[in-house]
């Protein structure tokens, strides 16, 4: 279902040329034109979901079957030392396109990605609270 | 299949301990002791896998079905403004404890994670001959 004035539905369509490295019925995997690292890629689902709330039970089973294929390859491509896996929801997250995507990022000793948190600390029972809480909605 | 000496294989065992909000045959979802976050949740897959590269396909095909589920109802229980899914590979790429494992990162205003990088750009015909390394190695 492509949505109008949706950049990743149009580098779906063809409509926004690409350099696509992988494709398959339901997916498309493409080089990020500003990358992060060099070999950046993006897997997006051929349907359009805004985010992972949204993206289908199916696309939800075979897109990380993707990222393990095409990094795989990647890896063997580019010699990187590591890699990082990304997907982020909502513009607090880093999302500039929603349309769900998810980042495949090659790292490299001295590259200039920064992924990074401070360790907070649960006081008392908390966590035990919070737990509770995620179960019920599950 | 456990391995010694790995503390994700032994709190999958109950060996030790951990705040577990969801399980199933395959995967076990703790909630982090060090949180980036508040609510911020680990999946691990019950098979020890080093990386997504050792991963095995049948739980590279269930991992973003649990993540989805999960995280959707984190979103309901914890009222958080986005959403980070994250998995690192090797030490360069953040990597601390080496089995397979996949951060659900709730993102609120405000909070103390960063993810950034500086956009780099391609130069010439650059792009167009990584895509073609890698569709080589796919
Ligand atoms: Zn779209
Ligand atoms: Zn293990």
């Amino acid at each position: 279902m492509e949505q109008e004035n949706c950049v990743f539905c149009k580098i779906v369509s063809g409509e926004i040329p690409s350099s696509t490295i992988y494709e398959d019925n339901d997916f498309k995997v493409i080089l990020d034109i500003s990358p992060a690292t060099k070999g950046h890629a993006i897997i997006i689902p051929k349907n359009h979901a805004k985010n992972v709330f949204e993206l289908s039970e199916e696309d939800a089973s075979k897109v990380f079957v993707v990222a393990k294929k095409v990094a795989t390859a990647m890896k063997e491509a580019l010699k990187c030392d590591g890699f990082n896996i990304l997907q982020n929801n909502e513009e607090v997250a880093g999302q500039t396109v929603f349309h769900f995507h998810m980042h495949l990022i090659p790292r490299y000793k001295e590259d200039k990605v920064t992924i990074k948190w401070c360790d907070e600390h649960y006081v008392g029972e908390d966590i035990g609270i919070i737990a509770e809480k995620i179960k019920k909605c599950l």
